[in-house]
């Protein structure tokens, strides 16, 4: 059995590592979307899908269960949209998800929808986590340690306090 | 003299039709564009092109009038979309819509706009009309017959009151 | 029962209407895609949308059966093809095309594709009636009368001489 | 040395034409990007690009210093933005811009991004003259007489005030 | 008076600036149109936009005719090109082009087209200048020499070459 | 080192397949971008992005190395193209093609470009094995044993087959 889950991982935090071990104890192999693929460099959506990709990945590495990893960007077409995420990926039996759009249009397609599990939605949040990260206050801790160095490696916390800087309009 | 009305019509409803027949006695044929074309499965637009040129043709079947419905979808290039909507539909002379964005573009093209006359704008309104559906209050005498069938048909109470669901966020 | 028959009409020929007649013998109502929806003013699709659509909506009109016309545009991406006519058109049943890509792409959906059978194919043929109008040859008798209307009032036949003007490249 | 300054120009006035003046001071040539290219007709954004390009074409005429005036639409991905203006524009050496993240998405590419200095932004502001025009409050001494000129030209007064009339939503 | 061309100038050469210098003479501004902007890297279309558009300035620097040089991508939805073209320009009063679409679309529209006239077209052509650059042979007395310094600068003759290496499929 | 390395794969074959163990050997993690990812269903491009990205993860599971397996889509606008890859994909520092414009690109924008080694240039090609399997050839002998599963599990020859059908134009 295969399933989806689709998030946009801004940035890729425990909460979502403990829910994505849950589905590999369920499944044969998962496949995790990255939403918003062609979203980047803003306050809500500050990394680009390569970025995120890599954060899941260096992640996963250790854990022995099988999963993709696929880019999905926006389409604005809801009714395309079930169709759009099967030709990308390989074939599905269930998705999970919170999102209320994305239940029913895999829903009325003839889909399964479950229900993740969410731990210490306070905090494993990337809302919580970019904020914290703009204020300076501790994140590390919410992630694992390999997104602390893919958001390193690319400068990611300047990126973001840049980002916020207020324009000065010309 | 053909004539071309749009709206969203989500969803078509009694106010809508009185409108339709009224300009019928001015006009030989109309032309119904159906905008945001590409729109469907949210709170505001829950219908899809497809559904919404149902609830039309099988409401007009009835009355003798020539007519065309041409879905519409939005390019988000107002210098365009005149020029767009004339390759979609045949010659018109003369286009009805309260939108000033609408009338001004075809105003600066040269042509004639004018104005529907609205009834009971209250409760023939497809907001009020989306608003009953979700809050299960009386709605089905706000539209024609075959509105209420089509929206039977494809379960849209149902798929107004998931999408309502409050998001549960991964 | 509700059937799908796309084409790109350029333009609506006897060979059309002949199809379209014995579809509506066989099922309730008739859904007309216009396929290849954005092009006109080349010498394969010289006709828009809006003046296909006419071409078929005045010829039919004395025809008493129920139809719809929807334009299609082309969307380069075959995965995608089925959900996208769906989002445009009322439910259908069954399908009715020539067309192996078409064919394959409905029928991996599980849709029934079924041929149409096509009448005096050298003749009743698109690409034939632009030859002729190119070559100031008849073509009238191929086509029904309204859509000697229709290509009258666009000055079509003009249109398709000047369009095959060698270039004369700055 | 070239330097690149995107703004919207909604209208160009004398803010711009003075940042523009002394940015010719200090390099050899001036890419004027006119950003939003594929806008117009709405309140925020009431004048097309070309109407915009007549603006600064038109004011900068008298000015001896070398120039290209050049659209650029929007394309909502961020990561792509710069390839983009690059494959537009000639090659440049540094950027004048007031907004944090085109300041961000050239500063990762390597490029030295300036500020210009801004005078009197309260009313050398685009914002402040397209709300004078709808007032019916003096404004034309706030913009180069060419501007004026063009927004004559276009009725772009009256344009203003009927895209603001409220809609009368059928 | 304002004139429109519209070509690829893949490269400009010395038969582009014949006709461009006669239609200023005829003319009081001349828009040139960059078509294709979005193509480059070819051998059909080796320059970006921003590299024919500075072939363009400097070379034209010299010559006292005021002028417009803007960039026009393709939109494959020959309906809208007009309009498309008319959004991203100066509102013109005819068009030169000898090319048998862009006639039928503009007259369509109620607009005056000249043919330009040619001079020595074997040689003074975009065809024929990129064949020589490919094959080592002599092409810098075709185009004008801010043309060559353009070429020189970005490497485009090694650009050209590269591109028509055979392809070495994996 | 990480490196990209992009093709169409369809299918993933033996000779793909001995490319990317001899890359594994030469760098640290390797990016295997899937091209033309939009399409599918014709008989140049048969297999879906999510089709291919299944045949070549079931395929290297056995093997240790780490990759990544991003479906890149075609824009049509090679000046922006390295930047879309780059925003797909993790940070890379070499790529491997023999494709003479992907070479170009890149080695404009500083990359250092390889050409893979190739094997058996005659049989291991995506065009004879699609030739084989249209022509009820022997093929499986030149893809990997997961391949065969994959394209037995879509039922992909008889979908080649099906859409080599002659057209019967209505």
């Amino acid at each position: 059995m295969r399933a989806l889950v689709v998030g946009r991982w801004q940035p890729f935090h425990n909460g979502h590592l403990t829910i994505i071990k849950e589905i590999a104890n369920d499944v044969d192999e998962i496949i995790i979307g990255v939403g918003s693929a062609q979203k980047s460099h803003t306050l809500n959506d500050p990394f680009t899908a390569g970025e995120r990709i890599m954060m899941i990945i260096k992640t996963l590495k250790k854990f022995g269960f099988p999963y993709y990893v696929i880019p999905i960007r926006d389409i604005d077409f809801n009714a395309l949209w079930v169709s759009y995420v099967e030709s990308l990926t390989p074939p599905f039996d269930l998705i999970y998800t919170g999102n209320a759009l994305v239940r029913e249009l895999f829903e009325e397609r003839g889909y399964v929808v479950k229900k993740p599990k969410l731990y210490n939605r306070k905090e494993y949040s990337g809302t919580e986590i970019r904020r914290r990260i703009l204020n300076n206050e501790e994140w590390k801790h919410l992630v694992p340690g390999e997104v602390v160095e893919v958001i390193d490696e690319i400068d990611g916390e300047n990126r973001i306090k840049r980002l916020s800087k207020k324009d000065y309009l010309i």
